[in-house]
């Protein structure tokens, strides 16, 4: 498969003008677009660019609903309620982080729920985003295993979870912050899919056969087998948790999610603790690596490093991810030939 | 090594009688003596009695301090901060589940920061506590690094972190809580220790030796190497996010904590959520097992079922645990035998 480099400007704007022309409003468009421009910079390419057609898709089948613009539902102090109304997840998102920045601030601590919501993108956004202002944040979502089940508990052979991912961000030092979001899945559902393309087989301990047992062959996976939890019971017992949060929450389109935002500065002093975020986070980053690594990156990071890289050099990305969202803009009326794209 | 079966309620008197007599307050001592009782009818032996000569010998080379009482050092409404004083944990996150329940009921959400503490025994006995109040809770601890490094992070040869756990937890349905805790290590210290003198190798991903190879030799463990983390980068994100977050924390004994509670009631109503976990958590108990394993157990569930047998038939130990905890006692010159243990 063929990679080339892409400019990440012109291809924000293309995806904003296409959700645009599909009905999107044009604000809730560039949201959008560049919630997946800056996911692919950082190389989370699962949450990227490729995006744009599979919401046109979703949007289609009448799974997100374009008009829709998220709303404070309820606002109880430290506690809020950010209803999606049905459309995709990341303004949803950005509005609960927004409005959840200021009452960590003001009250030490707050929370948001997130439901009725759409594809929410790179999870980590979010919770980084809490780090600007100082804050501690996490982030997890569920309740989508009616849809979207994929995942066996530890012990199990049948699907009765989703991929149920969670996030953790702090402020670190000059070199970002210390920021990590993952699925409590042994893998995404994405990876499984891009093996099976290639031609490879999966590592042990990722995926089960119909049968219950251990394969690493992704054909089985499609073929009624199903996805195992990273670090057997602790994955599984996160993942759990996250779907039966989800499950309460109630009003569920993919996931529901909490956000836990709170004020490290009530405890630190702010240049206080990033001094000590810089004596700890140098001393780690300056271990010896382990064989077969060149260096130990630190998560949030070395995505900082790697987004600065991608802004300059461009965007790699296949010929079929980029054939993808051509298409996707004619689909719309818009013509890639005038962003300088085709 | 023989093991043999113990009521459960005589230890836990003669180690409640051993801590006082070693100086600690009576109360206190009584506390340690049922958390330690309860990990072990829970299977969690890593934390369970073992820990009471264990704890005199922190106590002897200055690391505990048996007069400390644990305080409510700071209100700030949603916010807590309990200072340890420099004694065992237990007592300190008694009292931050205490103090942080009401808080959470009151305003939906509630943080506790507990510093200055020694061992806290098994982090999930807080999270729980904490659903039987209708709140979901989740805690972790870090910070300890100076003097418990004994993990690495992710793509690195040398100890930078401690074992880092997490709990969480929210109300389930008649068979207990979902509640999970775990290290973020792909296994705990004692583990290893154990494995050794037993003879047996680990499972690959648990250990490198001192080289940074990986290795499934225990005796590579004590030789310089070093533990690894769960699920790869991604417990070793959450083990980085917790031991920064202990280290800002300040004034760390073994490790610092976070506890976050939050009322489920503001979203929805208690019965209601209790009829959404029985259909979902009765759904998953009832699908079919993994080949190697009789059913599907629940985090948090089946350690119940498992705590009601022993608490009938008996605490299986060890005679070597057993032989510790007589020793411990006589040291303080209790009689095991006015306790039916000797």
């Amino acid at each position: 498969m063929t990679t080339r480099l892409y400019p990440p400007d012109p291809l924000q704007r293309l995806i904003a003008d296409t959700l645009a022309a599909a009905g999107f409003h044009a604000d809730i468009a560039a949201e959008v677009a560049e919630h997946l421009v800056v996911a692919e910079l950082r190389g989370v390419g699962s949450h990227g660019v490729n995006r744009l057609a599979w919401y046109l898709a979703r949007q289609r089948i009448g799974e997100i609903d374009a008009a829709a613009r998220p709303a404070l539902a309820r606002d109880e102090g430290g506690l809020l309620l950010v209803d999606g109304r049905g459309g995709i997840g990341i303004p949803a998102m950005n509005l609960a982080v927004a409005a959840l920045v200021p009452r960590a601030k003001a009250q030490g601590i707050a929370a948001a729920a997130v439901i009725r919501v759409g594809h929410t993108g790179r999870v980590g956004a979010y919770t980084e985003a809490a780090t600007e202002a100082g804050l501690f944040a996490l982030c997890f979502g569920g309740g989508g295993h009616a849809k979207w089940a994929s995942v066996v508990p530890h012990g199990g052979a049948e699907r009765v979870m989703s991929t149920n991912p969670y996030a953790f961000a702090l402020p670190g030092d000059g070199a970002g912050p210390l920021a990590v979001d993952f699925a409590t899945s042994a893998s995404a559902n994405g990876k499984i899919a891009l093996a099976a393309r290639e031609g490879r087989r999966l590592p042990p301990g990722t995926i089960i056969d119909r049968a219950g047992q251990p394969s690493t062959d992704p054909a089985d996976f499609a073929a009624g087998g199903a996805l195992l939890t990273m670090g057997a019971h602790k994955g599984s017992g996160m993942g759990l948790v996250a779907e039966l949060m989800g499950l309460l929450l109630g009003g569920i389109v993919e996931f529901n999610w909490l956000l836990v935002a709170l004020d490290l500065a009530r405890f630190r002093d702010p240049a206080e603790a990033r001094a000590l975020a810089e004596d700890y986070l140098g001393r780690v980053r300056g271990t010896q690596p382990a064989p077969g690594h060149e260096r130990v990156k630190l998560p949030g990071q070395w995505e900082l490093e790697l987004a600065a890289e991608r802004r300059r050099g461009g965007l790699p990305l296949s010929d079929e991810v980029v054939a993808g969202i051509l298409e996707a803009a004619r689909s719309q009326g818009i013509e890639p030939a005038a962003y300088g794209l085709a």
